[in-house]
């Protein structure tokens, strides 16, 4: 139960429960929603769900929790990494895997309409027929939702070139906490009329409103891609070279870091043979006219501190490189329990962010592995605990506050691009400062004064 | 004076300009600020004005002005296109443009830190040097704020390729109507802490804080660029190549449409030729490794349209063409009293929105010239009348509402770059709905329950 409402003041969810379309209180449907992938499990399960299958039944249901002053919990896909979409008892989950329709593609203005629930790879598959892209695209593509991907600004290793989901999102349509519509953005490229709520709801975690449509900007599929995979004697070779990719000023449109470790856990999972090749990996992809040229220059910057470098001859062999980093995560989730940092750092800083990592681990004695978009100098530093273990508490929970504590000290973030949720609020006020918590909590106010969506989540 | 703010509970400005540093009474200065260049004419002057030299000079007058709930309206450089920086009596002006320091660059991370009242120009001479540049290019880059472009999420011509001001903003340093200082956003590339205030301060046109310093995002200089000016028969013909060009899938840095009696205006002033080569103009660049490769490409498309075609030779020959697109506004200033418009359309309406023009130009006999960001879809249909005429009514008013009109009948927004201001709160509620605005000003008044920001400005 979120700390925005006092429990005195809440009503009862049945009450919810028993009139909204499409609810269910089934436990095994209670027992799927409860959590996430970030490994924070809530000690109690949500009184129930609803399942929505168009914009009615989300805003009835919201009418609903409006009434009976009852929490409720948007719920994508269920991918996230900081609890956001965890729910308890006392608690509604809304569920919108169900909106899942492509509503149009419009190849001439390179724009889709969709509804939240759709999954990025559905999306991006449908629309490569037409010879397009929607950039955002976090490694699990596969799994995530559109809305979900809304919800948390997620990023992704296009991300480096194109922007994170605020760069590609024109438009949303968004159920208020008190059942209005709100249309925000627009169908146009560009647009200044008014404050840009399309920015405000895009990474709100579910606290301002449920996204029910959005308008994306799609891509032209570039003309050409040059990729290259190079391996590095260690982590601190490869922060560097990702380092002088930078100063060279290039502009890839992947550049993503690989540790040791992980690379082990990479080829145990999927049969590879990359640790044999170097102490650490890094993947980089440039695009466009130029591809070919600028890859030649970027190839030319890391090369000092390689110990081997592999162009790809074709796409299948980039899909493959792809592949193995996207894998990265599955692979470590294999291993144990896994916690997934997300914290940001100024781009020259990586060398020293990976050291510093290198050091908390040591001194904690917890497992640390990393891997990073290395453009955008976003490092995912993933702890893992053997399966009985906690990642929220004891050891697990102390090296998750000192990688905080040392993106800060280097003028970085807690989070890149997973969000807040419920795993990283004790840290934000130390990041954020009173006057911006006092300002967020304001916002949510006024759009939410019950304080019936996602409470306790993201501010 | 704004609406927002009954006229009982102003206080008197006297106290005010009284207690606050820097501040001045005296006609001229009065005078000199009480509008911008949309030729908006307030009935009166604003009382007074302050003259901030530093953040301190800008809490004291926020302070001040709370204390004795007194509008306050802050002002760049006074460019603005919407009258968003007009002040009347009962208003006192919080002058910017002497806190015009840039702070630091950060050439390794590609960073700068500028106070608020640094001119777009001066920014990007100065990191030239480094060889980054700052994306944002107003065509009134030497004579616009950094503050300014801000607070109207300011484009440019490059904002093709690059995004507009909101793209090249990381953080901001900002002085909430009540004296409390806030920042936004954050020193690296990624962050997703809270909700994005940063967004939401840009665009704002001074109606939720004051901007009192900017970690702006430079990129670096692209390695080459091409540059070619096609002339076409009319308006139409250049319309339908632009159009082409984005059905291409191309990405050109800068896609400018110049109609043929602005050529005129400009050949008028600049003692260039333009006209007489062509009926309409259309300016295209592309950047990066593969500049020509796309150009070449470009020319393709283009090329069943065009009555001639100019390939720069050097970068001499294409400053000398994007000088000319930037001398257009001042041009036509030179012909009469101007009102800019900046309708917005999806960009394969181009063309439509261009015929629209013509039929409201025969219809209400109002003198339309038209340029137009075309790869954004945003035109600038300019309203050009005698000079003892008036642009905010009569015959020019009637034509700014038929243009908003056409923006909105294909779809399109009433101002793609220049915002809302004073000049297009007539047509605000048709565009956004009764239920954003309610949103838009609920969040305003969590920021500034008093309304002492810029009343009556941007929504
Ligand atoms: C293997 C793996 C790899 C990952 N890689 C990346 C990565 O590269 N980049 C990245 O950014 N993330 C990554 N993630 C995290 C996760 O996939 C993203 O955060 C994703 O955006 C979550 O989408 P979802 O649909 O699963 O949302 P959920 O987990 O269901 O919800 C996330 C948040 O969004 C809210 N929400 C969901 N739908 C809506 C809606 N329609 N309206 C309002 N609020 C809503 C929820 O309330 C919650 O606050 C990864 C996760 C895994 C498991
Ligand atoms: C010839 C010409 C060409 C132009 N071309 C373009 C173009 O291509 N693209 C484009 O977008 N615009 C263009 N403009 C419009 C104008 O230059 C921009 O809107 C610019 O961003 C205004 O900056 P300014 O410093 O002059 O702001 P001002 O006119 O002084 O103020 C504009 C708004 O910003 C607010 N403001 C100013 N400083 C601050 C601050 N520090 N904190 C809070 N609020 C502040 C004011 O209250 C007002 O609401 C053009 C104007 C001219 C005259």
């Amino acid at each position: 139960m979120g700390m925005d409402v006092a429990p005195e003041v809440l009503g009862s969810s049945a009450a919810v429960l028993d009139a909204a379309r499409r609810a269910s209180v089934d436990y095994a449907d209670r027992a799927a929603v409860n959590t996430d992938r970030s490994g924070f499990v809530p000690q109690s399960l949500p009184d129930g769900v609803v399942f929505a299958e168009s914009v009615e039944d989300v805003v009835q249901a919201v009418k609903l929790a409006a009434a009976h002053k009852v929490p409720l919990v948007p719920r994508g896909a269920g991918t996230g990494l900081a609890a956001a979409s965890s729910a308890s008892a006392g608690e509604v989950v809304l569920d919108l895997s169900r909106m899942n329709r492509i509503l149009s593609i419009d190849p001439v203005e390179q724009i889709a309409v969709v509804e939240p629930g759709v999954l990025n790879a559905h999306l991006n598959a449908a629309v490569a027929e037409h010879g397009l892209f929607y950039a955002p695209d976090p490694a699990s593509t596969a799994i995530c939702s559109i809305g979900g991907n809304i919800a948390t600004n997620a990023g992704g290793m296009r991300c480096a070139k194109y922007g994170v989901t605020r760069e590609s999102v024109l438009g949303l349509r968004v159920v208020l906490a008190d059942g209005r519509e709100l249309r925000t953005g627009r169908d146009t490229i560009k647009g200044v009329t008014g404050y840009d709520l399309n920015a405000l709801m895009i990474g709100s975690e579910g606290t301002l409103g449920v996204v029910v449509e959005a308008t994306l900007r799609l891509r032209p599929l570039p003309i050409a891609t040059a990729t290259v995979a190079a391996f590095f004697p260690d982590v601190a070779a490869a922060a560097a070279a990702a380092s002088a990719v930078i100063a060279a000023r290039l502009q890839p449109s992947v550049l993503e870091l690989v540790d040791g470790p992980t690379l082990a856990a990479i080829d145990a999972a999927l049969g590879t043979n990359y640790r044999s090749r170097g102490g650490a990996f890094l993947l980089a992809q440039t695009d466009g006219f130029g591809a070919h040229l600028e890859m030649d220059v970027l190839v030319n910057a890391i090369e000092p501190f390689t110990a081997e470098l592999q162009r790809a001859a074709d796409t299948a062999e980039a899909e493959a490189l792809l592949t193995a980093r996207r894998e990265a995560i599955p692979s470590l989730e294999k291993m144990g329990r896994v916690s997934i940092g997300d914290i940001g750092v100024p781009r020259g800083r990586l060398a020293e962010a990976v050291t510093g990592l290198a050091d908390i681990s040591r001194r904690t004695g917890v497992r640390i592995f990393t891997i990073a978009h290395a453009a955008d100098g976003n490092l995912h530093p993933i702890i893992v605990v053997d399966p009985q273990e906690s990642v929220t508490e004891g050891p697990a929970k102390a090296a998750l506050g000192e990688m905080f504590r040392l993106a800060q000290s280097l003028g970085g973030t807690l989070t890149g691009e997973h969000g807040v949720g419920l795993l990283k609020r004790d840290w934000l006020r130390d990041e954020l400062g009173d006057v911006s918590l006092e300002v967020q909590h304001a916002i949510r106010r006024a759009l939410d004064p019950q304080g019936i969506l996602n409470p306790g989540k993201a501010i």
